[in-house]
């Protein structure tokens, strides 16, 4: 890439080019932008890396979402064409289908050009937690299978460590003695103070069940877990566990919102 | 162990004491024993290592059945007490529900004293290949959580290497995008001369599916893989594999069954 590293845009040109702003001197000087607006500038952004005739990941989740809308009016203008998409998540499955985007799968499509999707946290080494969403197998699935991977986010979500701002690090496990699993995650993280919690949804705290059939054991640390390589082949070895939400070395691209800009870092 | 490594004791004396010969100097001097008889009698060896009060894992397949069997006839009789199971598939747990084991889970007994289980290739370093029979997820989460587990095979199991039988090496996947999955994994090995395969069932050919509700990928190697433990984190580290069939450095003990004798190998 040439873009140096990293590379600043101030928000207000960020968001007139996503539509947000006006370029216009008769507004207010001070802009105030919601969260939201952070994403979607960051998401367009993105989205100016997609070219006609590729393959594309369509990430899940409500930065991600953003991307997926504005690739699909991209199309509708004829501004891009002979897009695929393959997309993480029968969520944005459904979206894309709405926006009238053509969509396939690994099986028929094992190289993909370019993914784009948003993440929980990223680290100052670019390594990534996501699947707070539960959809992040199939993420990692479709974003290890890329030449380009361009992940945008708001800058809430930069931590100085993987778990650092104190939200979970899912973990997918099979249901087959999942209290076993969570245990067993726990105490390979208890020097790092770690809570496993299995995710649950509703009034009635049933089990949250993945795209896959599985559980999902959400992992809280109050330290560091130290040696990120280290700590994923030892939950991977655990017997019991299907894929963890640390996705290392793989974001190729990062896009950071936020209210004094929009900062582009890669690998 | 006390036990020198290997240790050997003569085919007729085990048979003997498996109930299948009797001690009688009237019988044939040359017997013959079928590939049954020597499970059977590696089978019996291995449940002398159980004693009252223990929790123990129960095997899957034509080897282990006969230790589960065994278990049984031991518990009628009064010379075992106070026994616990865990079995580690569906068919075992109806074998042993219909001899009266009493069962629990992984989640209420973390801890397993002993468990005794077939394999389906036993290398020079104890490392197994396990699940051709299809439970190698919830055989290696309840052998991982074992202080002791032996082995039980007859000779025909014991290769040079990994998947030097010429048959499967299994690995579990998840269903999204397998074919995908599948020729990763034969990438990984193709130096190996690797060949990846669904497994099927049935005249239809249909997907088998695990107890998991997961696929099995079967590899089959024309050389040796090199580092298991290497090859191991390899395959573990592809988003969309759940687990493998090799058992590194988990067998305590193998006991194996030959024309010429049972040989007890430890650890």
């Amino acid at each position: 890439m040439a873009i140096p590293y990293p590379h600043f845009i101030a928000t207000e040109k960020a968001a007139m080019d996503a539509g947000l702003l006006l370029p216009s001197s008769s507004r207010s000087p001070s802009v105030i932008f919601t969260q939201d607006d952070l994403k979607k500038i960051a998401a367009y952004k993105a989205v100016e890396y997609v070219e006609s005739g590729m393959v594309l990941g369509l990430g899940t989740g409500s930065t991600a979402k953003h991307a997926v809308n504005r690739i699909g009016e991209l199309l509708r203008q004829g501004k891009l064409k002979d897009i695929v998409g393959i997309p993480t998540s029968k969520i944005t499955h459904e979206q894309a289908l709405s926006l009238g985007i053509p969509l396939s799968d690994l099986d028929s499509h094992p190289v993909v050009d370019l993914a784009i999707d948003g993440a929980d946290e990223v680290d100052p080494f670019l390594n990534l937690v996501k699947g707070r969403g539960g959809s992040l197998l199939r993420e990692k699935m479709v974003e290890s299978a890329c030449k380009k991977f361009i992940v945008i986010v708001d800058e809430s979500k930069l931590v100085n460590y993987v778990g650092g701002s104190g939200l979970a690090m899912p973990v997918e496990v099979i249901r087959f003695c999942w209290k076993f699993t969570a245990e067993r995650l726990r105490k390979l993280f208890e020097e790092a103070g770690c809570v496993a919690k299995l995710r649950t949804f509703g009034e009635k705290e049933e089990p949250y069940v993945t795209d896959n059939g599985n559980f999902i054991v959400d992992l809280y640390f109050k330290r560091s877990i130290g040696d990120l390589k280290v700590a994923s082949d030892a939950i991977l070895q655990l017997a019991g566990v299907v894929e963890h939400g640390m996705f290392l070395n793989m974001a190729t691209t990062v896009i950071v919102a936020g209210e004094l800009g929009l900062t582009v870092k890669n690998k």
